[in-house]
């Protein structure tokens, strides 16, 4: 038997028509735009104007992944179908999926087998155009700066020290280092410049922690763009407001604000809107989604990117945090391979069955389910996300060790039988929100910047502190005169290991993680903490996935997975 | 009295629900796909399905303009508009606006005053993502030919033949000159490159021309990326197909290959799709568009961008010929500021009365009226598009000119008073409808490359012929070689002048037109005579018009002129 592709499975779904969705999860006809017949966007007056009470907030994340990620999504789509079984009142809000990787070696992000959203291939292209406009928001601020320098210069830019890269949602490596504004005189200033993926945009994640447009074209104006000619002292940020520019880039930006309606494969309400990086952001959807789906739906069922030591950490320390949300519950994603991978087994042999890998990976869920459990206070649970490879005698042994230690585990086959093999997981999720819990941050935003740093390093990582390089030192400093300090921190670090070294699997101790660069995104409200090289522009794979993409004559896509 | 603004008027107008005017349209729901509440595509199986028969085609045009345009958009929406009046089934079929220029000097570009095309905010931005769909295309292009390059070149392309730039829609003059692939081995190949606006790329002129799918994509399998090493009888063509991208970029651009209905202010119903450049392009809104609107309406009402040496020659010659259209009537747009800047008055002085020169300038004029009359066959009608700035006596002295010449005239006043300024100019184009025509080609597609280009300047634009520089010579040699000769000619020339000097206005003779490249879009399916240096990224402007657009908390937008 061949298995299905994913897309196959999509496209047998019959969708119900997106103005049923919509009055399914009770959004008035006036606060929905249709695009097309599967796709809406929804207004966001609805959440000033609601009475409704909000619903239980569930964080679906995961433990340290391999190369191939542990299905986060597909849980947490597979979630929610099995909780419209149980007859509750239930919404996913997602990230969107980025057109770059789809047509490099990702291909599509949204969900897998029997979990999934659809119109997929839509999701996965232009979807509602928000990365479009986000790229076009991007790129106007970034053509605004090099006309302010080439019109005279006015603020003092120094053209070497410009941070605003343009973009594109595209996997270009051609595009990481260039030099532009060559030609002569008419055409731009000379300078070193680069492009980011769409995604890696500050506006991205500036656009996902807005709660409406004042606080999303407050937020553009504060973007820094670069700063002053002068010694390091006496260098000022230039902003998108000191070029007048924040009006027009909201303008770009006021639909891609709204959160935008699909529907699992089980026709569950389901919020997908943006995408924002979760190394040099905080890899979370909006908030107006998340807040949308609270407010429509009892259950509201959301996801982090990475594992829970970046995606957990930074949803709740800082997306929760300026959003005012609290979890009421918590899923941590497991799976066999995974758990193996992080026994030292090499990702060619993660098919076969070894329990001893199995158990020797196992320290790093156990680190996760702890820090949520009591570095958060949140309750939570395992999801064996199911794979045709792992074996039963690997299945019993992970909800051995999980019971021996008081964790809750639940097996969730819902990639290969939909709503119906997460069951047992829903019913622990339902039990888990009516528990009692005592939120909390893992640090609090008083407090230096190292500190804070060094408090995420000891508490969620389990390592002894934070080392800042010599240059990172310095850079605090000027953070901290610039009067930033008291920002939240986005660390931008390896989703392979709690370390930040990929190859330190399982649940190491005693390491030290050394942060080489600090910088403010100040339109985002945090400070991001890199500790190495973090890739904002992938390159294409010598086959990219685009060569097998088509679309036949009456429009139908095929070859994207 | 302060004059309203073009966004102030566009506000006001209480628009109808889309589904509304496509019902009015006559498009069965199951062909409308909605985007938000006023915005739809029209799915182009319609156009298959449909057993209705063609309306009459109108195409709109204009004299060699001021740089300030003669009104043509607002002319071909104020005449649908009058056309409703007189109870008669109408559409228009119109360009879609860049977003580059709408952010630097030119503003929106969705007719003008009380003839406009709504909701013109969104009309002017993002609209249904189409430019993004076409950008996104394009770069993805580019990123597989680089990414060919980077993995081993089997394809042989010499990077410093490389004639497919990268694109961006906004106006960023930083970008015409660049070198990409810095940073070192895994990042790229470094070569010199560049970036177009993009409705300069030639994924929009083949959108534009493709008749459907499976047309679209071949057409994109045939564009040419670069040509491989070696000498110049040596190098050959290496095509988007072969890098095995056309199925990739036809799945980008699906939905964009759809036209989209909007509305006049008059309700007419409107459709908007595709905007190719006017020079190194074909300059009109899609076939799929001006199809459709014949298949809706009794009349189709479309215009052809810059003045009528280019625009109407290009449309009659290129778009007229691939699709099969054959129009029942012209319009020829004037205006007294044209007609004096033509005989000579600088741009400054345009609102002063001066019968002389208005009379100096009309030659120009009657060329345009010769040509669509004599060399197309076609039955013709000059609208004077009236500015508040016209005296009697110069709308007087044009009348009588016409007159004296047999030519058809009729003032619009459409700006200022929406379809009611219309009605005579109607009631004429109406009449002209039923004339009997006898349509053909300025040149035929025998013969060659040189040949046909005599043609065009010696019977459209009134000069002695063309001149080719040896380059050019060359090129059409291998042009020639390569099997490209018999396809049809795309004019890129200066629009403010019938010849290729922009300062001689009127109607100059005796002249030669210097043809300095010829290239080939494969695509699109014409070979491009550039009569000198064609601006394919424009620059910001010292203070661009982005910075006096806003948007305030409830997302309604101002400063979009």
């Amino acid at each position: 038997m061949t298995m299905k592709t994913d897309i196959e499975i999509a496209q047998e779904c019959t969708m119900e028509p997106i103005t049923k969705i919509a009055e399914k999860a009770g959004i008035p006809d006036e606060y929905l735009e249709q695009y097309g017949k599967y796709k809406a966007k929804i207004d966001y007056n609805l959440l000033k104007k609601s009475e409704a009470k909000d619903g239980k907030l569930i964080l679906v994340t995961a433990i340290n992944p391999t190369p191939a990620g542990e299905g986060k999504t597909t849980t947490t789509v597979g979630l929610a179908d099995a909780m419209q079984k149980l007859d509750k009142k239930v919404m996913v809000a997602l990230r969107e999926p980025s057109l770059g990787p789809v047509f490099g070696m990702k291909g599509g992000a949204a969900g897998g087998g029997y979990a999934q959203v659809v119109p997929m291939e839509d999701i996965n292209l232009h979807f509602t155009g928000d990365f479009h406009a986000i790229g076009a928001a991007n790129n106007l601020l970034a053509a605004m700066i090099d006309n302010h320098i080439y019109q005279g210069n006015e603020l003092g830019i120094d053209p070497r020290k410009i941070v605003w890269k343009r973009c594109v949602d595209m996997n270009d490596r051609q595009l990481r280092f260039v030099t532009d504004g060559l030609g002569g005189r008419v055409n731009g200033v000379p300078r070193e410049d680069g492009y980011d993926i769409t995604v890696a945009s500050e506006i991205m994640a500036v656009l996902c922690l807005s709660n409406d447009i004042k606080d999303l074209k407050e937020r553009l104006g504060k973007l820094i763009v670069g700063y002053t000619y002068g010694k390091v002292s006496e260098q000022k940020p230039v902003t998108a407001h000191d070029l007048h520019a924040e009006g027009a880039m909201c303008a770009l930006l006021k639909d891609a604000l709204k959160p935008n309606l699909v529907q699992t494969l089980e026709h569950v309400p389901a919020i997908v809107h943006g995408g924002p990086f979760a190394n040099i952001a905080h890899g979370c959807n909006s908030v107006t989604a998340t807040k949308m789906a609270l407010k429509l739906a009892d259950y509201a069922i959301t996801e982090a990117g990475f594992g829970a030591d970046l995606g957990a950490e930074k949803f709740l320390d800082i997306k929760c945090r300026m959003a005012g949300l609290k979890p009421d519950a918590v899923v941590i994603v497991a799976t066999v391979r995974a758990l193996k991978y992080n026994g030292g087994v090499p990702k060619q042999e993660l098919n076969e069955e070894n329990l001893e890998a199995l158990e020797k990976g196992l320290p790093n869920l156990m680190k996760h389910v702890h820090n949520i459990k009591h570095v958060y206070g949140l309750p939570c649970v395992v999801a064996i996300n199911a794979f045709p490879t792992d074996t039963p005698a690997e299945l019993a042994l992970i909800e051995e060790k999980c019971k021996e230690a008081g964790v809750n585990v639940a097996l969730s086959e819902v990639w290969a039988k939909g709503g119906e093999g997460g069951i047992k997981l829903a019913e622990e999720v339902i039990r888990l929100c009516d528990e009692p819990s005592d939120f909390h941050y893992s640090y609090e935003l008083e407090g230096t910047i190292e500190d804070k740093i060094n408090q995420i390093v000891q508490k969620i990582y389990g390592g002894k502190g934070a080392v800042l390089t010599a240059n990172a030192k310095k850079q605090a400093d000027q953070l901290t005169a610039l009067g930033f300090d008291n920002a939240p921190i986005c660390m931008a670090k390896t989703q392979y290991s709690l370390t930040d070294d990929p190859k330190k699997l399982g649940a190491p101790e005693d390491f030290e993680i050394t942060v080489r660069n600090l910088k403010i995104s100040a339109g985002a409200g945090f400070i991001v903490a890199l500790t190495g090289d973090i890739m904002t522009m992938p390159g294409l794979p010598k086959v990219p996935a685009a060569e097998r993409i088509d679309v036949d004559d009456e429009g139908r896509i095929t070859g994207l997975f």
